[in-house]
């Protein structure tokens, strides 16, 4: 790693894989949801999800590389912490906390990333790479609020309801 | 995983993990920070760490458990991410803005989670937990913000100037 340049690649395919292995994820995510809320924030960012690879394609091309993912392991082990929730989840309303819980650590992932694939392409002046990620960046944001609310409103109550029934 | 406790407590147990790898990881990346800013920034997070450990331990009493960690392989991706860099990196400030994006990565895992723990916790009326947990997401979120600071301020301008130099 020598210069800024690669620096930036290497990160384009590291968030290029992520955004690939949401992509299938997610609506296995959506399809275990008992929460009919959270069912549709995640089929909702599967939509989002291809716009973001879009996206990436079109920065990979800004900087005259071919688009291709570079194997990430931290969101491999944040999907299979949710793909664990969903295998042993037995009450289907604390799996829906589990999975959520998951899907904002992913989330969480691709802040961090873009975050930093923002501030490197501004600092090498690429203004139009900027604007893309910044729009997925706002949309990843977006997403995670939405979970918070569905977790607060919805999810965890629910959750919670269970465990006093089973406790009476 | 039948219950909200069961959920959380795992929760409770992969951060525990988390953390502990942390606190072996930031003295090395001090160690190789070619910044002395960003060196100070991983030093005084060290410390920060753990206080977050000890927190930790507080809470695991407070839901009557033994303090242990269960393995967390986002975690390790992370890590292991950072330390390429460190391997890979010929240009030292390069190397800083590598290291710096891979510690945000790990402050942005801490901060999903800590912010699943203290909505748990607080759905389970669980409130002297949410304080104790409240105050290590406080310094997560400011750890990560004076990071990007010192690479935007710093790490990053000098790693482009090297490039700017080596092109000439």
């Amino acid at each position: 790693m020598q210069t800024m340049n690669e620096l930036f690649l290497t990160l384009l395919q590291d968030v290029y894989y992520a955004e690939k292995q949401l992509l299938k994820t997610l609506p296995k995510l959506a399809k275990h949801s008992a929460n009919e809320k959270l069912a549709e924030a995640f089929e909702k960012h599967h939509d989002e999800t291809q716009h973001h690879l879009e996206r990436l394609d079109q920065v990979f091309d800004m900087i005259g590389k071919k688009a291709r993912g570079k194997k990430c392991d931290a969101i491999l082990g944040i999907i299979a912490e949710g793909e664990e929730v969903i295998e042993d989840g037995e009450d289907e309303a604390v799996c829906d906390a589990g999975i959520l819980a998951a899907a904002q650590a992913a989330e969480h992932y691709e802040i961090a990333r873009y975050g930093t694939l923002i501030e490197w392409a501004t600092t090498m002046g690429q203004r139009d790479a900027v604007k893309l990620l910044q729009e997925t960046l706002d949309e990843e944001k977006h997403a995670d609020q939405l979970l918070t609310q569905i977790a607060q409103q919805e999810v965890n109550r629910t959750a919670m309801h269970t465990q006093e029934h089973a406790a009476e």
